[in-house]
């Protein structure tokens, strides 16, 4: 069980937010982050976050084939370029919110031997298999991936984070992140499939039919959280579950973006549990499963724009956000210093 | 009627986004406020804000002492002053955005003589009358605030402004603003009144009598706009209506608040029709009448977060999101290019 963040800092967090120059609850959910955020600080008024790090966690997956996605694996590899040049979304808004952004390829079905070896450093297969009919990968490479989550998560935090978020890039990854969602929660596939980047009715259809024979195949072995992540996963996911749980055990708060980053915490917390307190959720995406896995982990998102890009790009979007919630929170006049 | 944001630009806008290198709206609300931000600049690709311009108008309300607030209005100096040192909500705010931010005392019902007398500059009168019982000031006051407003607005855009904020500072503001809305949509006072800064049930019933009294002594003037800000409004709503509609008609763009800012947009609406494609929300407010008025508007909030604070403060915490929009339109790789 991993240590919650101080429930005293968090107390007195909440009575200078009461004690502040401003009707009862007029900050909205800003006082709630501005509560979280100096309860992760350990500090009543802490530094508003100044070294954010956001890791891509990049992978194809072998449901795309079947007709699950709307676009073809080979984008995947086309994003990466993408991120590395600056042109992705989410590498936008890093550079806007000085958010440090770093990507790795944890199982691209391709290469990169013209781009800094760095980003493939971590790399655990080519793709994974089709999750309705085998597992998605082997449980040496199951494990392979949990350990470079943990490094990952290590070698951010010493860089200095004091706030991570986690990202994905692969063609078909909301597949197996809402079996995933679905398998941890014991919910079925019609309650969590969603359109992922905009599959039509027929796909649709097809989607939840292969996320429903997953999640029979899988059968009683989704009870544990590294047999779920070999059925169902991926490297990328298992990444970044592991990475979230690293980050968690080390008091460094995570701020999660949409299914895939929602999909690795549900998986995090049964890794280790006590992680969720440790977490705040950036955005809302389209995606049910997102919604029902946020309810489980107790979060509520901080945004809610219809985002459904990926990439990291709607916690990063958040940051402004837990920013003026911690500037608020320690800049405003206390009522007593005003009248 | 005002002149509207150029429809070549924004289509050109339109088909940029869908240009780029992303699934089909998967920027969400972001894709739409790039699409407006390129419109009202004239540019497809504009830089986003970078001269924001807040400016906070104070005043008091003569209904204050009839028990529609939960404060004294002796609270509404103390704030002034609060944005005089920094310590408000939206000072706080402005700093962390890089917003230029001014106060300016329209209407408050007491004097500042310790504090740079620009504060004043503006002053129409101090407090208002009580609107359930009498006019909120003369026509003459009126015209005089509405003037003070189109000045305010001339200086900010001489300034530089290419996005304006309008909040408001004052005990009892929310009643005139609840009037203002009914008033112009011909809406009634239980479809309106709403909590403010936090009256119980009992203040709340008492407010949507002063609210419906007020309408029904206002009687038809309600059809014509000054004549509507004389009887239900004050100087610094009359001020923030008339800011609103010299900036539309100045073609710079204008983000709104709370329900105090959106009750001027909807008064700025009838002064000078054609503002509201000049304009963005910035929040949903707590108040009923701002998601009314809003629709009218035909206007979303980008933000949701149970903020209820005033003084321009949602439309701050905000401007990293249009900034966000404005950014990716621009930065984001093309398909095209990326292929």
């Amino acid at each position: 069980m991993i240590t919650p963040p101080s429930p005293t800092v968090r107390d007195a967090a909440r009575d200078r937010l009461s004690a502040l120059a401003i009707p009862a609850g007029a900050l909205g959910r800003l006082g709630e982050v501005a509560v979280w955020w100096s309860s992760v600080r350990g500090e009543t008024t802490p530094a508003p976050p100044s070294h954010v790090r956001a890791v891509v966690f990049a992978g194809d997956h072998g449901v795309a084939s079947h007709g699950v996605s709307a676009y073809p694996s080979a984008i995947t590899g086309a994003m990466v370029r993408a991120f590395v040049s600056g042109v992705a979304g989410v590498s936008v808004l890093a550079r806007q919110h000085d958010v440090t952004l770093r990507v790795l390829d944890l199982g691209v079905d391709g290469d990169f031997p013209d781009l800094d070896p760095a980003l493939g450093e971590f790399k655990v297969r080519r793709g994974t298999e089709p999750i309705h009919l085998t597992d998605a990968m082997t449980a040496n490479e199951t494990r392979q991936a949990i350990d470079a989550g943990r490094r990952i998560a290590e070698q951010e935090i010493a860089a200095g984070a004091d706030l991570l978020i986690g990202g994905d890039m692969g063609i078909g990854n909301t597949t197996p992140a809402v079996a995933l969602i679905a398998g941890a929660l014991g919910l079925a596939a019609e309650d969590v499939v969603g359109r992922g980047t905009g599959i039509d009715d027929a796909g649709l259809a097809l989607k939840t039919d292969v996320v429903a024979t997953a999640l029979k195949r899988a059968g009683d072995r989704v009870a544990d959280p590294v047999e779920l992540l070999a059925a169902l996963g991926s490297p990328d996911l298992a990444a970044q579950a592991s990475f979230i749980s690293t980050a968690a055990q080390a008091g460094v708060p995570v701020l999660l973006d949409g299914v895939i980053s929602v999909a690795a915490a549900i998986v995090a917390e049964r890794l280790t549990p006590g992680v969720a307190p440790w977490l705040a959720a950036g955005h809302r995406s389209t995606e049910q499963a997102q919604w029902r896995a946020l309810d489980a982990l107790g979060l509520e998102p901080l945004l809610d724009l219809d985002m459904r890009l990926g990439e990291g790009s709607g916690a990063v979007t958040a940051v402004p956000i837990v920013r003026s919630a911690a500037l608020l929170l320690s800049q405003m006049a206390l009522l007593d210093e005003l009248m």
